[in-house]
C-alpha cells in the first residue's frame, strides 16, 4: 500500500478551500492563518501502529517519546515552534504500568520542548494505535516547505544517518555479539531508533535561511526524492559524503554498507535541506545555531529536458545501485 | 475500561503548562490563544475504531460522515465555528471504492460546514481506525464549557433523543419487521445512527446565552452527569418531558420504554445545555436561532450537603430505575 497514492486518492475529492489555509495537504505540515495573529499556525499529525511502525514489544516509554518525536520532527521541518498536542490512544488493554511509562516518555519530551498536552481521546481497540496532532507557530512567511530548492543549492543533513535502521535491526534480532560490535555501540544504535531526537532548534534556525526542507522519516534517498519532486529539481547525493556514525560503521563493518543503510534506512528524524550558494561557506555558523552538526551531502540540479524530477545517489561520480533488501524499514 | 479513568491516569503526569492554554483536558474541547488573534482556537479530537464504535460492516460513506460529525459535535458543544481538519486513517486494505465512498461522506459534511481538510496520515494496520482532529474558532471569552451550570437553570436539549441507539439496534439485528415498525421508520432511525447531524449552528447561537453545554455522545443521563460534575451541581431530568421521535415511539411501542432508550442510549450528537432563569421564557426564540427544536427536560439544583454532584432521572416526581441492559451502546 503506497501511502502517497492512498492519500491522493482519498483526499483529492475533499477540496473545500478556505482563504485562511496557506498550505494544505502534501508537505510535512499544513499552515493556516488567524485574523490579527502575529504568527502562522503549523499543524501536523502522525500515527504509529503496533506491528507496523514499531515492534509490538517496544517499551512504553519509548512509544510515548516516539509518538511526540515524529510530530515534533514534522514541526521542525516546517521551521515552527511547537506548542499544543492532542493525543488519540487506542489500547487493547488498560495496563496502569504501561500507561504510566507511556505518559512518562511523552511528558519528558513535551517538557523539553514546552509542549502542552491539551486534549485527547482514549479508546479501547484490538490494535495499539497512537495518533498525535501537534500545533506550532511560525513567523509569518518564513515557514519551511519542501518547495523552493533551486539548481546550485547544496543539499545538507543534520546529525548522522542510518543509525535508527541499524538500531531497529538489532532490536529485531537480539544477540548483537553476532554482528561483531560491542554492547555499548549496539545500545547507542537501539536508542537512536527508540528515542529519536527531533531537530526542533535546528528547524527554527534554518527557517528564513534555507530554500527547502524535509524531515527524514522514510529513508534519506526517498525523502530527498520527495523534496526534489515538490521543488521540481534533481537532487544528487554523494554517498561518500554521508555522515555515518562510528557505531553504524562498526555494525556494518564496511563504509559502503553503512552508506547503503544511510540511504535506504528510515526513522532518522534528521533534517534534509538545501542551501543557496551564498550560504555554502556558512555551514559551520549555521551548525552552531542549529546545535547539531551539519554535513553537505549533495547538490541540486535542473531537471533534464523530458525527464521527471527526483533524487539519485552516486559514489565518486558513478551511479549507485541500491541494495535495500537487507535494510527495509519495519513498515 | 473506563475512558475517563484512563485519561486521568495517563495524562495526569503531563502537566506542562503554557500561558496560551485557556482550557485544557477535560471538556469537549481545548481552548488556546494566539498573540494578536481576534478569536480563540478550539481544538477537539475523536477516534472511531471498527468493532468498537461502529459495526464492521458500516458503509464507508457513513464512516466518512461520522468521523467528521462526532468532532463537529464537540466543536458545536463549545460554541465554536469549525475551520480545519486533520485525518489520521489506519486501514487493513486499500480498497479504492471504499476510499472513494469514505472521502465522499467526509467531503459532503465538510463542505456543508466550510471545513478544509488540511492534513493527514494514512497508514496500514490490522484494524480500521479513524482519528479526526478538528480546529475551530470562537469569539473570545464566550466559549461554551461544561462548567457554569447554576441552581435554577433549566436543562434543555436540541432535537430528539434515543433515535441513534434504536437505529444501531436495528442495524445489528436486521429484520425490522419483527419489531412492528415499518421500513420507513426503521430507515429513519438507522440514518440517525449512520449520519448524525452535528448541531453546529445551534452551538454558535447558544454561545454567550447559556451557562453550560455538552454534546450527547455517550447517553443523555451519562453526559448530563458529566456536566453536573463539572459544574458542581445536581441535575434532575424529567423522563416524561424527553423529546422522543415518532419513529422511536413506534419502535419501542411504549412511551416509558422510549424514555429508557433516550436516557441511556448513545450517539445522539444533540446538545444538552442549561439556561439561566431570565431565558426560560425565550426558548422558542432560541430554537429559531438554533434552527432545531429545543425541549426543556429538567432542572439544575444545588448539591445536597455531603453528597456528590451528579444527574438523575425522575418520572412524575418519582426516581426512575434505569434498565440499560437492552440498549447498551455498541462500545
Amino acid at each position: 500500500m503506497d501511502e502517497f497514492d492512498l492519500i491522493t486518492r482519498c483526499f483529492a475529492s475533499m477540496d473545500v478551500r478556505r482563504h485562511d489555509v496557506h498550505l494544505g495537504i502534501g508537505d510535512d505540515g499544513a499552515v493556516t492563518r488567524m485574523a490579527g495573529a502575529a504568527a502562522d499556525l503549523v499543524l501536523v499529525t502522525d500515527t504509529l501502529v503496533a506491528g507496523v511502525h514499531f515492534p509490538p514489544d517496544t517499551p512504553a516509554a519509548a512509544l510515548g517519546h516516539r509518538a511526540l518525536a515524529v510530530n515534533l520532527s514534522d514541526i521542525a521541518a516546517m521551521g515552527a515552534a511547537p506548542a499544543w498536542a492532542l493525543l488519540a490512544l487506542t489500547l487493547p488493554t488498560a495496563d496502569p504500568r504501561w500507561l504510566d511509562d507511556f505518559a512518562g516518555g511523552f511528558a519528558a519530551l513535551a517538557g523539553e520542548h514546552d509542549v502542552a498536552l491539551i486534549g485527547g481521546d482514549t479508546t479501547s481497540g484490538p490494535t495499539l494505535t497512537i495518533t498525535v496532532t501537534l500545533i506550532g507557530q511560525a513567523q509569518r512567511d518564513i515557514v519551511l516547505t519542501r518547495q523552493g530548492a533551486a539548481p546550485g543549492d547544496a543539499v545538507c543533513v543534520t546529525g548522522t544517518i542510518g543509525d535508527a535502521a541499524a538500531g531497529l535491526a538489532l532490536l529485531q534480532k537480539p544477540g548483537a555479539a553476532d554482528t561483531g560490535i560491542d554492547r555499548a555501540a549496539a545500545d547507542w544504535l537501539e536508542q537512536r531508533f527508540l528515542y529519536p531526537t527531533p531537530r526542533v532548534t535546528a528547524g527554527q534556525a534554518l527557517a528564513g535561511q534555507v530554500r527547502a526542507a524535509i524531515d527524514i522519516s522514510d529513508g534519506l534517498l526517498g525523502d530527498a526524492h520527495k523534496l526534489a519532486t515538490a521543488s521540481h529539481v534533481d537532487i544528487t547525493l554523494e554517498a561518500s559524503a554521508l555522515p555515518c556514525s562510528p557505531a553504524l560503521l562498526a555494525w556494518t563493518g564496511d563504509r559502503t554498507q553503512a552508506e547503503q543503510v544511510a540511504l535506504s534506512g528510515g526513522d532518522d528524524y534528521e533534517l534534509l535541506f538545501t542551501l543557496p550558494e551564498q550560504l555554502h561557506g556558512a555551514i559551520d555558523t549555521l551548525a552552531q545555531r542549529c546545535a547539531v552538526p551539519i554535513t553537505r551531502i549533495g547538490r541540486v540540479c535542473a531537471v533534464r529536458a523530458g525527464a521527471a524530477p527526483g533524487a539519485s545517489a552516486v559514489r565518486d561520480g558513478r551511479p549507485l545501485a541500491l541494495d535495500t533488501a537487507g535494510y527495509r524499514h519495519f513498515r
